[in-house]
């Protein structure tokens, strides 16, 4: 199995330097595992994220995905720089618990010059996904 | 042409009564136009939804559209119950600016269990969408 | 394990009579696999596929999908009438080998008003997919 | 308006000499309007693409904006080896009519490594479309 580009304790100090104001001691997010085009992330359960009838917000989902999405790409080919997202597709399966969401994203395919991932999202203790997503980066030319 | 269902100013009332954690003084949201299956919204630029690189994230574009989608749904259904996302894809096509965000949702097909539904993100006093997304609403039986 | 609605046989009977302009004995499609809420298509290559290049074409692939899609949800809910797709988002991953085409169609969700699936594509022989796709079928109400 | 990279004419020619299994006498194909990241195609109605129940078939409108949006491609950067779709997503709208196709293809977004297009396809002679595509190209660097 070939070695992530980085492992958690490497992803988190670059989080904490390049997006203070997304992770941070509050913000709830934290990294469960990163394998080489892997990462699945948590985000803890808060109220402020609830909507009326008791369910977790689309944008707190997809939020959630792109994070892991992210991690998933640096997981692959490491902290490179703009790396963009070109296209973001979610499916949302069921109503979510009132509890930790867990998101789950890998690669489909790492090529060159993009990166097709899948994100399984999941109430914790769960095994049937709330939300499903496909999404693409373009990974721009390495000088 | 049909009248919208809600105006902005039921809008707004309505808004702050059931989602009080994302629509406040301080959230930087704000109702433009209101059609009948039209919602054009506006977010406020702050440096907190800036990436480096200087963009405005992602997450960010997608809660601003997910806002504008359930304007124009309230608009062409009034305050119906549990009317819930399904899919919403976006294509990000330009950089936005350090600027306001707009987001202008409208109905590509109406029925009766579902809405099909586009949105144009541009940054304030531009022409070229930075974003475009589709959104498929399922709605609810009425009784 | 639930069993399927249909099963292979009843399948073919039913696509025979039913629509005989796609299903007949010179469209290289047959049936491998059906269990309840899944399917496994094939398409026998032919040189017609080909673009230039030496790859399937898209509309190809989404054909096979396509038909995929539809055997899954006749596995799950039988031959009900009119069940329509109304979502489908293909991203093609690989160039396909100038050989058989598999689709492997399976359930992300079931309710009683949609259906959420997925298809991977493979050439036969690969364990790469070559396309990967995610739609939503609406059902109608039973009577 | 920037001048197409290729006319009508041109794009015939190159259709019979590189596609002749798709773009043939027969085919029911043609092209009504070629701009600069833009073309108009239709699909003469044939009873072959018909379902049970009337309605053209889900993979016969896939087919007519995948053509379309090669040719919108054709238009804006001329007949490039290889740019690949990367993206196809279709939403259906309505049922359409049995009355010839009409796909409007246009670009949303032409970058130097992508194009991110959309196509509304139509009944001929309605102005409601059945379906709406997005769908992103890989446009290969230039030697």
């Amino acid at each position: 199995m070939t070695k992530p580009a980085m492992d958690i304790a490497e992803m988190e100090e670059f989080l904490n330097r390049e997006f203070p104001q997304a992770f941070h001691p509050t913000s709830g997010l934290s990294i469960d595992v990163v394998e080489h085009g892997r990462a699945v992330v948590k985000l803890a359960y808060k109220d402020a994220y609830i909507r009326p009838g008791g369910t977790l917000s689309g944008p707190t989902m997809m939020m959630l995905a792109d994070f892991a999405l992210y991690l998933a790409v640096l997981s692959a080919i490491g902290p490179v720089a703009l790396a963009v997202t070109i296209n973001f597709n979610i499916n949302f399966l069921r109503r979510p618990e009132q509890r930790d969401l867990i998101a789950d994203a890998s690669m489909l395919k790492l090529g060159k010059r993009l990166a097709v991932m899948q994100v399984n999202l999941y109430s914790e203790g769960s095994e049937d996904p709330v939300a499903h997503v496909t999404s693409t980066y373009s990974i721009p030319p390495q000088i």
